[in-house]
């Protein structure tokens, strides 16, 4: 059994890359960089494939993108005169196949060989892939990946554009891909924008597509702008090409504010760590008190925590060291060893010593890491201990790639706020309003489903996520 | 860069094993112990497949079969419950996508999920691949399982037994095939019967199927019968089946009883170790020559060199030592250390000093390794060296899974007897003649194509094996 | 190649933990909980050994603790009656044989078997290795540890305590041991205390030392005080016993304030993460300038930034973002390619856009990350950058056990303040007074040597450290 | 647990390797080659170090050599002008600290950096260290390279050689050993010559030292000649050296020529092929049966096999197969499964079916495997089975390096004649004599210490050679 100190967040299911350079150059180099600028959206396996127009090679693992990537192995993929490239990591659910489910997913099709990596969820790719199966299709992995690319290769008599311009108004649901040809980088979003995918430019003419901009300066690339919702883009000998396919209302993920994107990043328009200091000053108006120090569970919790400190006055402190080796490690074997565990990644400083300390975090999915970190405080000498969570209570499932936890399991859908307050131990707790998080992401429409279970884009038929399990 | 002592014999493709247990038992342990004793039929790769009747695991990978199989990945394998699984042992080609051509090959069917893994060559895959490609098909490996498995869920409305028999009609060449469902273990061979496969039983009632007898004692089991060309059988709860699916001319692969078989197998009746002694008995009989010791080119060379000894009369003895240790290491940098390499697997005794030598070995390839051996004995103070060869001379490639080597490169193809000779620097040379061979297997018909280029089960359109090979 | 993004930061080589418990108990899982908190000290080389009595297993290896310690391998560390345990994490040069000096270093020896981990130098090993390879002594290793416990060995006549207590006398420097027999836990301190060590007890009645309190509290045990300088301590039995063997001027090490020490610790009674607070406040006091918000390079300078913010008034933002899987990965083969590495590890954040920014960092050693850092944030539109440092600037080496770089590679010993602020490309620079971080650090005597040069605990024979170095 | 299919035969502890070159060479790639032709003596672990005159490199491992060494860890060891290497393989007895106890041991000295490796054992190491723990010695290792290491440095005042010579005088048993400093390759074998050490020397003027000659001709050299007992030579810039440092009456292991050498070797001027067919021949002498065929356990009772069918005049045949992939693997579970391990290694061919087969075998520890392997023959039909031995029943454990089990566990030790042949399964059964043996090997003193009891190079002190484990 695994411990995941990150247990109780929401996991990003993947984060997705791709480059293209008119000349050669070292396209597993700048795919590695770009992944490794991705590692937070998925640590459980990466993969990349690149091109030089002729050969097309696949190397990927379970494991963080330093880990499958020794130098011999990016070695491997070091074609003199490549020009294209797609990576992935990914974020991933427990079973023995998982290795044969890394992406990228390359295939041989009547389009020549693809490659081909998403992040995010097809609502319905269970009912075309039962479709599929009764007309004779085989599936080796369980991924998504699989179902598109069979439904572009039956577009027999279009050639790649037109085919994967087709498939999209099949698909529903939140995702963004990449896909590669030999000679082609494809990008794609899907009708409502929900997962991101952004387009930079490198000056030496490359074009790179990534899920969020910090994966472009990764690469040494300017962001020149986000995919549209519904928009195909790809690029090529000719440079780069556009087609706006479908229109939807635009409704992008907030939790990339709250919690997923890098502070470094922009997400369709909206600076991230802004958003994340409005969401803190939001919260210092919606939910004020009296206190001596505002600290942040690092890291994500930083911003707001800056914001709360601004509007309230309160002093911004550092109360809680986070120990930056903390990762995957193994379960004790005894209760008391046990306890422990929290305390190899979260240790209170003097900081909160005989202080009413205002404990800021992004958000709440089961409570029971919450609970553990109040009492970490208590038990450093803190006077009081005040929550205040930029989000809003998690009551829903997100069918759209974020893994948050099954609905029983997520504490605000079965506990009132005040009976959460008494399990986690906290002498006030608030969550941030809907209102005041659609405000501090900057007013536009985003997808706050698993806030009120309204989906922007589509359920899938069995409301069961976990029903696309597949054994091999 | 790899050296592979055995790189101038022709290379089996693979091995294969299956056994269905009609009460749960240990189905993973028994299917390692087949593939170990299989383990000579592919050294490149080795998977084992599993199923309870839910459930449904795979574990495969590059290496032997001790090395892919520690104890830890066979325990993932262990079902409680199981009672039906798959093997495979792999010789195999170069290429960075190895790992993902290990068999077996594990997909989800309309027939639920299917396990298969095959020895030899569907001569007419490629044509049917290109077929499927057109329509829409993707393919993801470049095994000739996937076709076939596409195939099978072709026919949606059959069930898996009807149209894997439809299936069998529409392949040509040489193979031997184990499928497995959740609950039924299938196997076939072609119609010609070209790659062995045969049924044993065990004590317990579990039916087995495997590429040579060998893999049956193995498990416990004793031989029932082999499996005849172009028959389908299958085991599940209500015991073994059996159709005649295809009729055709039997001519099982004659290179069976010369080389790949383990001396301790019978091949369609006929004794392996028996028919050494007999090709080498027949040897003697050809190709007489007054000699002081018969010597054997270990271990392939044994059965035929007592042969020749017991006719002849000049005594058996053991000239050359083979480390038990030599495998796969790689090239030395420099052309004398260079030369070194083929002393790390064979060196000889003190019997050959001063002694007229007649040196016996299977088959002649390439002619480079045999070069080397001779020179040894000369080396050693052999007096004279007369090599005797208990297959005669390869002149054409093989078709059916076996891999010689291009026939530019095959050595008989190429030159006289006197010039192979000349080559290989021995006093006398002679190869037995294609009647003493078939003679000595049984006279019976068998495949003799790589000598005589008569293919009794078809050709590749092009006649190019190679161009199946695919770089993803 | 490997890159290092710490690579200029002075590198502290040991983090030291051990355990006595008086009845038996997971030593194994509480030295691995320890030595994961003292993970910043070292990430080189992790080792545990452990006793119950009888037995006495030791496992080592190159790697984080996490790596070198999966669950198989601290299972076999699993005595089940374990009374005792000490273990290791190292920074450490390059070299064929790390794996030879990992530490715990064991040995059998006329007081039994003796386990020993140290952190720190001692500044006359060489000599004293010296005279001992003349006197017929032979040496394995590299490390200290073995000429200390050669010299425990020599006092045959007394015992482990009496030896130990002897040898102290012998050695100079600066060092922190830790010692363990098969029922004994040792724990000592140089006579300056330049190494930190304390004493901690949980409430079953075990008693750990450890090189900081973050590591006692890992493994739930409160701090109960430091060893004094020149204190040698000891847990058996009968309890936890003490001997004050050296006297001499109290002089600890100041980078333990400045950057080594976790946040969450309290070195000889100074709280380390007030201490930065103060070192921020006092910079701010000595150096103000006017700026619009003051960003931390983060984590180590987080402290010092909260500190300058508040003595200057000026907001703390969080411009800088700090990927967290940033580690060890290897170099980029060309120029262009290599100038991205610095943004593996970080990345500015939009509060920097447009602001006069105060970069609070706590040290500068060769400048070459510094302009790297100064650079990202020009050209994220800072409009200008004020760097303030909260230790003064580095002129010499340090000999007791700290890897700041060779003097010649220290841009302070070389440049002018106004040079250095040129070449890092700052608006204006300023590091804090060496009476300043004193009295930060709490107004007692610390180590500033390699501030000033004033070595308090010796110096070696030759000046040269790295003659220390051993080829095998 | 691990099933090792060589667990009834004596183990070899070790062979030896060591190359000097007078211009420099690819001494690793050739220690390499040695090693890989010694891997028969030692199958633990494996070590080479490697001097150029001024780096000295070593590499060890766990594993076969092959293992140990890939490509990239031999490259770490190729100096450019390398001159001189030693090289170790190694059998080894259970324990967590196999990893610190690989030779060669490399060890800092008044003389300079020394790497030694030894084969067999010193019967007074263990009084030897316990005098040296009373003076203050640490032990790291439980070699006993490291007691003879000490030895040599504790002679300060002498050279390399002349400190050796007098080392060579204190130590008593079995054993050869080499020995390099930078510049000077060593090599001595103990005063009787029980452990084999021989001289050989390439074209290009590179003397060699191995265990046997096969190691020689494995790197393209010439034997010259065996190292006498109780001599020390060494090769060096002004070339090979030899000095008589001590007398003794030469009793070579009679267990080189009946099972451990390479049937290609020469040990001490007898071939061990000949003797082998000698021994085969002799016991046909001693104890004739009327018989069909004469069948070898392979491979080791091959040469006896066909002495034994040149007297008798019964056929030789191959009646049983060897799995050349046999090696270790781990036990099956159940008691079933665990019946079926013989068969992984050994498999009965056709040739013994209905036939009278006399089975010749190199020696008989517990009885174990022989009883298995009657078994198997009988399964297979045989008629009658006459077992012969080729040496004396075993009745006394041997002091000198070799592992063939406690007294208790000798079979021959506590059981007559009719016993073992009744235990074993055998119609009869037969062990060549000890004059018999004795004459076969050439009429020379050797060492029968395992079958009479008689040693003639002492024996410990106390009579148990475990007691040498160290627990570090």
């Amino acid at each position: 059994m695994i411990f995941d100190p990150a247990q109780d967040k929401p996991q990003e299911e993947c984060g997705v890359f791709g480059v293209y350079s008119p000349q050669p150059t070292d396209i597993a180099w700048l795919t590695y960089l770009g992944l490794f600028a991705l590692q937070h959206r998925g640590q459980e396996a990466a993969g990349i494939c690149v091109s030089d127009g002729e050969q097309f090679l696949v190397e990927k693992d379970l494991g963080l993108v330093t880990q499958v990537f020794d130098e011999a192995r990016l070695d491997r993929l070091r074609l003199g005169a490549a020009r294209v490239g797609i990576g992935h990591v990914r974020y991933s659910t427990t079973g023995s196949n998982l290795r044969f489910n890394a992406q990228p997913l390359t295939v041989r099709t009547n389009k020549g060989i693809l490659g081909l990596a998403h992040n995010g969820n097809f609502v319905n790719a269970r009912e075309m892939r039962a479709q599929m199966l009764d007309e004779g299709v085989i599936f080796q992995t369980t991924n998504d990946s699989e179902v598109m690319l069979n439904r572009i290769a039956r577009y027999a008599h279009l050639d790649l554009i037109e085919a994967t311009s087709r498939v999209m108004g099949e698909l529903h649901g939140g995702f963004a891909v990449v896909l590669m040809s030999r000679n082609t980088l494809v990008g794609l979003r899907d009708r409502n924008g929900v997962r991101p995918l952004c387009i930079g430019q490198r000056d030496d003419g490359a074009w790179v597509f990534a899920s969020e901009p910090s994966a472009l300066f990764a690469v040494g690339a300017r962001l020149v702008r986000d995919v549209q919702p519904g928009e195909l883009v790809w690029a090529d000998r000719e440079g780069l090409h556009s087609l706006q396919v479908l229109s939807g209302k635009p409704t992008p993920c907030s939790f990339e504010w709250i919690y997923f994107a890098r502070s470094d990043s922009t997400i369709d328009g909206q600076d991230v760590h802004e958003s994340r200091i409005r969401m803190g000053e939001q919260l210092a108006k919606e939910s004020p008190v009296e206190a001596d120090i505002v600290v942040p569970v690092p890291d994500s919790g930083i911003g707001a925590a800056i914001g709360y400190s601004r509007v309230s006055g309160i002093p911004f402190d550092y109360g809680l060291f986070k120990n930056p080796y903390a990762g995957r490690t193994f379960i004790a074997p005894t209760q008391e060893m046990r306890e422990l565990k929290v305390k190899m990644k979260l240790s209170p400083t003097s900081a909160v010593r005989g202080k009413r300390v205002v404990l800021v975090d992004d958000s709440i999915v089961r409570g029971t890491t919450s609970r553990q970190i109040v009492q970490l405080l208590r038990d450093a000498g803190a006077a009081e201990v005040h929550f205040r969570v930029s989000s809003p209570p998690i009551t829903d499932p997100c069918f759209y790639g974020i893994d948050t936890a099954a609905r029983k399991e997520l504490i605000a859908s079965t506990h009132t706020l005040e009976q959460i307050r008494e399990l986690i131990g906290a002498d006030t707790l608030a969550f941030i309003s809907e209102d005041g998080l659609r405000e501090a992401i900057g007013g536009a429409g985003v997808c706050l489903a698993c806030f009120n279970g309204e989906y922007p884009a589509g359920v899938p038929l069995e409301n069961d996520v976990n029903k696309l399990a597949l054994e091999v």
